[in-house]
């Protein structure tokens, strides 16, 4: 079996500890990453590494060096709700493959791997991403334990019964030696490479983002009885608002801008709606570009509202800078993929996010089918996941011979 | 106490005829329905009439002439949910009002008056409108009293506790000679009368309506990952329709179109919307008009949906000709207002659309604050009331001296 039919196996076996029959959800903590822990662990030992569960609830796979300093691996164990089975998974499978062939051919660098199997990126059980890369990084707040499932369990309720000390949260902080470096393999979730035939992308920078709720307040009214001159229906601004939006994202290369909820009210067929909410996200790689686009956005909305006697509310949600790769990682990895090598910002976070604050990191993404993720239609081919683990392994040697 | 500040008056009385106590629901047969029937069955005994209820609960007070022939007055007494008090009552109590300046003056007028003060005209409780009307315009079929409330009451056992006969719904129906025409007097539900500063319009005709229902399908994706380019978003789609729906109404005088619902699929922040739907609900006086703007407007989305790769499908829900009201009366009730009459098509349904089944009609509005309607908001002046008391006098001496 080829190192890369072996991670399509064990993603299928991972797929398979789920809270919910019949469909991939793997919450942070929960019984079903305690199953996922059991074979992940056991391949982590398998590959010579010494294996280890922090307070947060990474597993943590350590392959000694002949030399000083620690190269880090990783991605993510935890999943979204009917998920597909790469997205984070894959990353942690391909960085332990590429650990087995080191220890298959009794080879050691002159400094260790650890692969990073992180307890919770999705955020899917507290509504609160990152967990385990944040722990690593010493940015995991002691509020953030107080947070409520929906069973009403407490966050550090749930640690300790997942084997970890809520109040040792500390302790997973990365200590002594800065690290040498962090790679993530992790599935595009978008179809440029695709679009553009290739097995795989070298990662330039994860986007900052912007996210607000923008309310318009206009007049409801009856859809019979209220001349059309007479209105001041919040969706047709709204409506406006959103054409503009593209219009203003197309504009600028690389920018992203989606309105991805929007709610009417009343909402009736016959009667004109007199408010709308709807949140607008936007993320570009560099943070300049998404500021003055987004500054841009909002004026056209304020702009329209003005002409139109209607108001418009906008509420910052949340702002993310953008994270910049590692240049030298960067070229590195440019360098074991070969001439093919193309660079594309990522739209998505990832865990590189908290990592970056305690090292340089670099990203390879992997071609996925339509561009499709966080769905059950997630999909990979064993031909590309061969391709990552072998560019991963040459990045690995050329950062040994530096 | 003048007529018009009994009316306003006895609209607070019925107001108070509820179901749902702190707001207005008076539905259909019901016991919010019966002690508003006590007050109106007397108040019509006072103003001289012989009183009745029919089988489906419409009480029809009679006042009778010197000779053969009977005009008909009338509204409806039903209420949406949480309504206001005048839309529906005010007509039937203007029409009381006309009818007891005769009785005071012990006058008679060559033919009867007949006010009808209808069992259901917004459909609350069984969903299906105009039941009053249509059971006097012989249009009420048997099917609809299979129909089903909330509570599991079928139509004929809620007319047979109300103290109907379900099985002679046929006999409410207007037999022998043809009435003399019909009139009726409502809230205008829009802003127009108010931006014009007068108390009253006169209505040409009731607008026919489109309504349909529009799909647009594109495709979900990651807000993060998908570039601008790669997007079949459908809420941009939409977004441009709305646009054009308003952009096509506003360049046809008198028409309305309102897209009053939208629902965005899967509607969450960092997803791009995959599918969209809509209402269209397109309505004018005149028919022709009125289907080249909806073809227009539905022509206008299925070449943007081309233009983007999308899907866009039109369900149509419902679709309702437009009710000319009679240009005799018409000029009769110009001629009963004066100088200052204006004319104004309806844009909401009223029980006019089924007694012209029968008659000529015609339709006085009243001026409401705001245009607002079906909301506990809804106001009328006791001065514009008095207007409509005078008006509609002084149009039944038009016609008696015919």
């Amino acid at each position: 079996m080829t190192p890369a039919a072996t991670v399509m196996e064990r993603c299928d076996i991972l797929a398979a500890c789920t809270e919910e029959p019949g469909r991939i959800t793997r919450p942070f903590a929960s019984e079903a990453m305690r199953r996922a822990h059991v074979y992940v662990h056991e391949w982590m030992r398998r590959a010579g590494m010494t294996v280890e569960r922090d307070n947060i609830g990474n597993l943590r796979g350590r392959y000694e060096g002949t030399g000083a300093g620690t190269f880090l691996l990783g991605s993510h164990l935890d999943s979204v709700r009917d998920a597909g089975r790469y997205d984070g998974p894959l990353g942690v499978l391909v960085a332990i493959a590429a650990v087995q062939q080191l220890h298959d051919a009794d080879r050691h660098l002159p400094f260790a791997l650890e692969v990073l199997a992180f307890a919770d990126e999705e955020g899917l059980r507290y509504g609160s991403t990152y967990l385990g890369s944040r722990a690593v990084a010493g940015k995991l707040g002691e509020d953030e334990l107080q947070r409520i499932d929906d069973a009403g369990l407490s966050m550090a309720q749930a640690i300790r019964e997942f084997g970890g000390d809520p109040g040792r949260i500390a302790d997973d902080r990365w200590t002594g030696e800065p690290p040498l470096g962090y790679i993530e393999v992790h599935i595009e979730q978008g179809p440029v490479l695709e679009s553009l035939g290739l097995p795989v992308g070298v990662v330039t920078a994860i986007a900052g983002q912007d996210r607000m709720r923008i309310t318009v307040s206009g007049e409801a009214g009856h859809a019979g009885t209220v001349p059309m001159e007479q209105r001041r229906d919040a969706l047709v601004l709204a409506a406006m608002f959103v054409v503009a939006v593209e219009q203003e994202a197309r504009r600028r290369p690389g920018l992203v801008a989606t309105v991805g909820r929007l709610q009417v009210e009343p909402g009736a067929s016959n009667v004109i709606p007199g408010r709308v909410e709807l949140t607008l996200d936007v993320r570009h790689a560099d943070d300049q570009v998404r500021l003055e686009a987004a500054r841009r956005m909002i004026d056209d909305a304020h702009a329209l509202a003005e002409g139109r006697g209607l108001t418009v509310e906008v509420h910052p949600m949340s702002e993310r800078a953008a994270v910049a790769c590692s240049p030298r990682l960067t070229s590195m990895l440019r360098q074991a993929i070969g001439e093919s090598a193309v660079q594309l910002a990522s739209g998505a976070g990832h865990d590189g996010v908290y990592m970056a604050e305690i090292t340089d990191i670099a990203m390879l993404f992997v071609r996925c089918k339509g561009g499709v993720s966080h769905n059950p239609a997630e999909s990979v081919s064993t031909q590309d996941v061969g391709v990552a683990i072998d560019v991963l392994g040459r990045f690995l040697e050329l950062i040994a011979k530096q």
